[in-house]
């Protein structure tokens, strides 16, 4: 099939030629290279538990290269930053669903999280030393970064809730003290920075200016003794090593007050104004993945069918099998319909004006995703649990999304209210309605 | 809500200046006039069986001359038809969504099935007798129609399952036999017109040339003696009066060879040809209203739930009522997108161009709003399924959507069967990894 | 299959051989006289709006002696009421089953609601004029009832929302008032008792004491001109004439302070108490029964899956046809056993003791069914909605059964509530496994 | 809330005091010894990969120990085998609903896959020679044994696709060659001995007769060097070590002639035979483990919701949370009951004549159980995917349920094939209801 006509027929005249030349590219660049190197990355993994977190995969180095050779590269940087390439969220978009379909892809164009969201926060609000110390080696995929702000036992998505603290000492110095999990990228021997969102003050009657977000120099926090990554936390059996989902605990780290401006990000109490800023087009890159990895468990699907016999019948022609296969792409493509149109919502207005569409992207995408992968494993037997297979690490991947970022919950209910807003005004038609039915008896 | 913010992001710029004033000026059409006389529309229809089929609801003839003061006639023809306003399926597609909103609104735009096909049918194919007798005044508004094609006892999905059969007798005339049921508005007094699909030959070689549509005139058959509207079918227990769904049967009726050229339609033999020329928009115009009939649903209960107390509680404020209607604003809106984005590329290429787009909004708009509407239904308690709330009769209508020009199985199956085609592309694809993954394993 | 057969295994044994044998009787009486004399009552129901709620289906006569004589009669009367034949509510459940097979079943067969009910409290809490002058015609079939209840614009699953009211006057009458509406069996000509839910006084200090049944002679009421039928209401397009679902208004209809020995149910105060006693083993019976119809529309998909071809091939051999039939049958399998368990519980305990189970019940079955017919409807095609297939009139009929005797919702709600309790347990058993986890690390 | 309460009613009676006292027995000692042991058995699982699969937590010892002196050892043997203690499935099913609890607890109680079959068909087909060999220590828990069925490449729920082979050579000795995968316990050090599943024969002419079940020394078989552990499976990342799910290779392997009477189990050709009497009562003891485990999950949500503020509200005050949980409830309840009725048909006729029952059980249970343990993991948050939740593990475990023994797909597709057998008959019930239909018209 051509791109082309992998494009919903709608969003076809919105894609500039260099944006589509760009989705081109990143498909081929995904099939040819991406696709082949997954499984390479995973045996270049040590199983040894002493070295599992101390080195990466050799392959993951050769693809950046060659993306940087092809251009692509921190795609996810849109117009309003000119250190990236400037595609609309659509375009990249399109790209992100072709980067959803392999494991590496993300990493090799420097487009994975959380460094990207990191990087937009540090291009948006960083100071001249955040952007030469972390912002540039980021962008140059030298280093990378980790962000601390989900807490054991506490529900998150209420960001209210966190309660690390950095409290200024008598010495004027910051304390760090607190315990972060599912800090993704913390396990990486690569990681140099941490973002991390804490709480600075404690004023009841401001509670949306409590808390800040510092920048941590990762390897000197560690040095120091006072911070320590635990251990990693398993996403189903899988570790992610060496990338990791890591508890990191702080024991009164401490900052002085000198360091300070090199820590604070945009400045403190900012801390809810940052996560918020860091969240709505991330969520769509997200989305689209999740569809890019469903689309590719469908098409490993669809070539093992028309290999596959069942009791005689090749699957691809049993009529269940071509049923559950055409509602499972219908169901690729309505998310992606949802996805594009908030991409493309965010492109004309911003990420506020497109706080519905980014909710129903992040409710319907990982759903819908989760249950393609589910059947592409019963399709697949045993093996669809196994390593041979790559859609169980998939789902284990994609089954955070419905978590991550606020759980479908917190979604549905600010959806469902905000859509149930409109009293007065519903009123007002139902009294205008019987008004005008007294009117129209009386012809 | 401002009508723009109800136009999917995506859609906004491609809708002509004229275009959205139509869009604009139905809603309020909607609104002001049609939702009100729905109620005006069932009370006088009457209740007495003799005279049930014998006359219509004043009402309709009010609104109709409102629609065509207001310029909202029509507005189904495309630019392909001269006769027409010219909007795009895309406009036409939106406008549709508000006049599924009321039961009345079609006839009152003089859009409403089966007489939008047959006159699509009529302009393409009729000769100047056709377009003068029935074509013109059917535009009008002046006469209605009837579609002849589905048969008791067969799967009539499969057309060449059609048996009603046109058989050259040794005169040369023509002799109709068989039995049709579920001809929408043959019971209308009005109806002056029926397109017939029947078997004209019985040649095994060249199964799909054996079928034409004949043009017949209604009166003149039922006089006849020989072709008769034996009964009314029921949906659920709605006869849908006077509009009917019926029964009519055709005994020798006979057809002279003189009056042939007035009642051959395009050709014989050409009967599968017009079919399928008949389905393509229609289908995204049913899903339109279907959507619009949905949304209309929600926005009842949205109302009832900002009043009703439930344990004491407004409803609108209950926590499962939240998620569930913001789920079903979801389902809703993906539907939306899937069937614009058909339209939209039926305008960009043609209906066949856009065979997979419409099969899915075939599937996925009814089947949605069904689920939608008995979700209302609920919601409503007993006035749910009562004469009092209009969603139960909404639900009956609807759920012939998930039969009516072909079941959601047949769409599946074909659609299934369309997308598992690309396996000699994808056993290269597979290849191409394998050799890629030697090559980079080499590395 | 025989009967033995259908009954599953855990069940078996708990059948008293006299039990057994009746079962089997209904079977055969269902099948060989109701099944086909459905399609007969509704022809007999006149069309002529004049007539047609004044008359009743002679085959229901016929019917009704031909039970009699089989002695199928009353079974619905559990072994608490001398009056009956003394099943266990497991022995009539089953027999349930398959009067819900048939339309005409349950009244041919004195079981159809709402005399059932009417019936139990007549027996229960009646007095001897009760006893003689309602109760003993309604046990033989001669007259019908009818239970006034739901009341139009508040939520009636909260029966604390009831506000028809008898208030007593200076003269020491009471005087009645409201609206009561889906009055089933109001409509019925030979209806001539009501029971009749009021507001007796309004004592906020003990609102669960406020309200009465009364026992209201129909006849006498409405010839008074205080007490009106208004109309029958719809369900779906379905008035079920003569039965009927009715409006009935009260307007100052006066009870005599001398007849009210008469009216009152078991005292002033008690209507809770008679509601409650009304609702347990009353929606078991609805339970079979809407299992039993479901059990017949798979019947009658199967018949006609055997001879419908498909594309060239009959349905029954259609892959997709096989799997939905079998996880239907499942579906019903898993409803018959949880509705048959809560039968049984009531049986060993009471309805009381069986709460949840009976919650359960009238969660599930109800839902499964709906899911089941729907299912069927569309595998007729066309037909599958009209009248010559008897499964729409079933969807509607059963559609209400999910908001009668309380919504499904209210039921989730107190069962999950029920689940949630054991928390001062729970937290301990939680400790306990804390404390024996350091007791067996130290092993 | 007592043990009489968890069991379904409709069971009480079917329970002899004697299992009654077992099944309490079962409760108490899961709850005190196992639930706490699981975290422990974890824990001591090396994560060194040299080690990881040599030795075996020395919590199950001690487990083992106290299980055998509280007499709850080997109960799934049931009455057919002298060795056991001779409850019935329904029994034993109830005790296994507690064993599924925890994940320890199988093995603690000598009830472990596949020991439980292996034994089975040893006690039942063994030679003296086996019993000695193989059975009394696994009976007594001294050693383990693995099941080699399921083969690479191929649909192994069609066991005809059986393909690994003991050819006879000239010589008179089975050579064996193939590759078996998901050979669970191949992993674990203790196990010594192999039961295998090779065609020994290949007749087209009857095809069921070309396959047998050998039985090997494993420890033998390794030390020749042609069969080999490959490698071990994961199941979404785990690996189950040290029992493990293995890969093993057979590269021309040597049975000699005389050692054949001590390897050939039942005879030659006698394989299927063997492998239908292995499945029956075993899938239901899956069944029933895997609905214990889905309780254990909800207990453990109801927990934690009743401690878990959610926006300031604890989670188990939510509405949406209460009906979810209800939901849960209920589908885990029906599924309790169809396979409570399964083991019961066993009971009473046996596997071949449950073999509805069982199916139906199969495919319910394993589907209900993972809906219950992907809520719950939504329910905990990112903690719910992580090792400190024991659920997201159960999911993985219990994903292979769906799969082993026969696919959902293949049990739907023989149950629906078997339910829709009955045309003749019901062919015969139409014919008579229109006979009847005659007759009961000219009443």
């Amino acid at each position: 099939m051509s791109l082309e006509e992998e494009i919903p027929a709608i969003f076809l005249d919105k894609i500039s030629p260099r944006g589509l030349e760009a989705i081109k590219k990143t498909k081929k660049f995904v099939e040819e290279y991406c696709n082949p190197a997954d499984e390479i990355f995973f045996s270049q993994v040590s199983q040894d538990p002493e070295k599992r977190w101390k080195s990466n995969p050799e392959i993951t180095e050769h693809l950046k290269k060659k993306a940087q050779e092809l251009g692509l590269w921190n795609m996810f940087l849109s117009k309003h930053y000119p250190e990236g390439p400037g595609y609309t969220n659509l375009e990249y978009g399109l790209m992100a669903g072709y980067l959803g379909r392999s494991f590496v892809a993300p990493e090799a164009t420097n487009t994975s999280a959380p460094d990207t969201g990191n990087m937009e926060l540090l291009a948006k609000y960083g100071t001249p030393f955040h952007k030469k110390t972390y912002l540039k080696p980021l962008l140059n995929g030298e280093i990378r970064s980790a962000f601390l702000m989900t807490e054991k036992g506490v529900s998150s998505s209420n960001a209210l809730n966190i309660s690390a603290s950095a409290v200024k000492n008598p010495k004027g110095n910051y304390v760090l003290n607190g315990v972060k999990w599912f800090a993704s990228g913390a396990g990486d021997p690569r990681t140099s920075v941490w973002l991390v969102m804490v709480k600075t003050s404690n004023d009841e009657s401001n509670p949306y200016r409590n808390h800040s977000v510092l920048v941590l120099d990762a390897k000197k926090a560690i040095a120091s003794g006072k911070a320590k990554v635990v251990r990693p936390l398993f996403v189903f059996g899988y570790d992610d090593a060496p990338h990791g989902h890591c508890e990191v605990e702080f024991n009164d780290y401490e900052i002085s007050a000198e360091e300070m401006p090199n820590v604070m990000l945009a400045g403190e109490g900012r801390g809810f104004e940052l996560i918020q800023a860091r969240l709505g087009p991330g969520r769509i890159h997200h989305c689209m993945r999740t569809i890019g990895a469903a689309e590719y468990a469908l098409l490993q699907v669809a070539h093992r069918a028309s290999h596959r016999l069942i009791f005689g019948k090749p699957m691809k022609d049993r009529e269940s099998f071509i049923y559950a296969f055409a509602q499972h792409k219908i169901n690729i493509q309505r998310c992606r319909l949802l996805v594009l149109n908030a991409a493309h919502k965010i492109d004309i207005s911003n990420a506020k004006g497109a706080l519905k569409e980014i909710s129903i992207a992040k409710i319907e995408a990982p759903r819908t995703a989760l249950d393609v992968m589910d059947w592409c494993i019963q399709m697949y037997g045993a093996e669809g649990v196994s390593q041979d297979c790559e859609i169980a690490r998939m789902y284990a991947l994609n089954r955070t999304l419905r978590i991550a970022d606020g759980p479908d919950e917190a979604h549905l209910a600010q959806l469902g209210r905000s859509y149930l807003k409109g009293f007065p005004a519903m009123d007002k038609y139902f009294a205008d309605k019987k008004a005008n039915f007294e009117k129209l008896s009386k012809l």
